[in-house]
């Protein structure tokens, strides 16, 4: 059976040195807008996996069906004008943007427990210096974001000896964590000696990583000031509050992936603190080939009448 | 009941910022030699905590039955010609220094994964750019070396989804890891695209860790050169191999804790390969109040009867 043609609107760049969307599509022919293909009609077309997309672009396709994210979060898509009404959207969930999310906060999580800038710093002076570290079961790290990524980085965390802590809109039950919700925000963030960011960008998550935030959090006996991790939003921090409690000493440090606008400004200065990890926004780059194979396995279950996973909830924006 | 008194040899420097041996002896007392105390007669001693002693010290103890080591590798006690005949050695085992040993095997290996040093390079000159990434799972760990902390480290690894194999001299049987002793070396090494030492010091492990070796392990196809990460004894390694290697390429990267030499001296051109994380010695520093609470453990145990835990097996060397 000829496979029905997925219309395309991303740019991958960097990642298509790790193999390419028609890796994953297994067959399926497509037209790469992204690539400059300008066909007379889009007509037909069913599927469209998108990033960006330009105000007219959706007009010009009648018989659409389903529009697919190509990264996990969606209020890039959302947030666009120019995205139809009606038409059912589905995220990227894919095991290998979940692994990578957690390898990438975990990895921040032990580069502050274990001080790899202390070292870094000190391997630049050929010096032979330690430092007090304390253990990950001395380290509480919430997590505020319960989704499918937040679960797999709370259980890695876990794995690794830290205690974790987990808050949500919605309360969640997960073992071995003890989870709050918006009415145990304080409560949550008093035990926290490390903060993760991996909320959906919402209207209630927005600006939701600032100042008056950051001071509720727990004091370390030996790290003494909290660290806070963004792998979520840019825009639900407050970066203006970032810098200023580096300064004063309110965050002991920070690692952030996403930015209020990206591509980080150079003059930001964010990028200079001795303390703060600063990504291109990289920590669950999409597998491309990955999310090939994604979208080919969810255009098959439509078809087959299995119907579409990890479909958006227009009313909560994620 | 009174206490039997502890003599003390060890100079624990920065660790004992984070508590002191003392919190953990509960109540025992201790005669601390490296602290300058030096009673007339060191007669009805019957147990010392060491890492380095002098000659004569234990010529000095009639009464001694039991020497503990500051660290879980011996080398450093057996090695000492002063180390008198026919008195049990038993090693420090504990929770916190076999975890400790975790947090930076998995903090290297996710460095090295993530190439946390090109985000470090990038974020000096405030570019935002990102690199190919490969994940967790595309990517194979061999320890050498599973004791304690060998099989803590491979199923943590494990858990942040790496492909993980096995080698020690005595063929061991993990679950979900594939083990190999002496004579599937070469076949254990060819699959390994980061290679972990986590070995005790005996004459079959001094240098194990040479170009030959390394020429043996694996390409990875998007990362390509393999990586060395040692956690277990300096003189395992041959420093000017690991150079050449990292020079021509044959090594894409290092992370080394310990060296032949320790202090690593200023000149060593180990310090300055773009690729290599340099650390004094600190990857399971240990931490003295869990120290003291295992030495005091140890001596209820043996005055019980119970039997003393950790035992060095002299034949052995470990």
């Amino acid at each position: 059976m000829d496979k029905s043609t997925l219309f395309l609107s991303v740019d991958f760049t960097a990642a298509e040195k790790l193999g390419s969307i028609h890796d994953g599509l297994d067959g399926r022919p497509v037209i790469d807008w992204s690539k400059g293909e300008r066909p007379d009609s889009l007509a037909g077309i069913k599927y469209a996996l998108v990033w960006e997309f330009d105000h007219d672009l959706f007009d010009r396709m009648p018989d659409l069906e389903v529009i697919f994210s190509a990264g996990a979060g969606v209020d890039k898509v959302l947030s666009n004008p120019a995205l139809p009404q009606g038409i059912p959207i589905v995220r990227f969930v894919d095991h290998s943007l979940t692994t990578r999310m957690s390898e990438w906060i975990c990895m921040q999580c032990l580069n502050h427990l274990r001080q790899q800038k202390h070292y870094d710093e000190a391997q630049k002076k050929a010096v032979w210096a330690d430092a007090p570290q304390p253990q990950a079961s001395d380290v509480t790290i919430g997590i505020m974001g319960l989704g499918v990524l937040g679960q797999d980085s709370a259980q890695k965390l876990k794995a690794l000896g830290f205690n974790v802590l987990g808050w949500s809109r919605t309360k969640k039950e997960m073992e071995g964590v003890d989870c709050y919700n918006e009415s145990g925000l304080d409560e949550f963030l008093s035990q926290c000696h490390y903060l993760v960011g991996l909320l959906p960008l919402t209207a209630g998550t927005t600006g939701i990583f600032n100042k008056g935030l950051f001071t509720k959090l727990a004091k370390h006996p030996v790290l003494s000031s909290p660290i806070f991790i963004n792998g979520g939003r840019g825009k639900s921090q407050v970066e203006v509050d970032i810098a200023s409690c580096l300064e004063d000493g309110a965050l002991g440090g920070v690692s952030l992936d996403v930015f209020e606008n990206e591509p980080l400004d150079a003059d930001s200065p964010l990028w200079r603190f001795d303390n703060a990890y600063i990504f291109p926004h990289v920590a669950a780059n999409s597998d491309v080939m990955s999310l090939g194979r994604y979208v080919d396995g969810q255009i098959k279950r439509h078809e087959s009448g299995e119907g579409l996973e990890n479909l958006v909830d227009l009313s909560l924006g994620y």
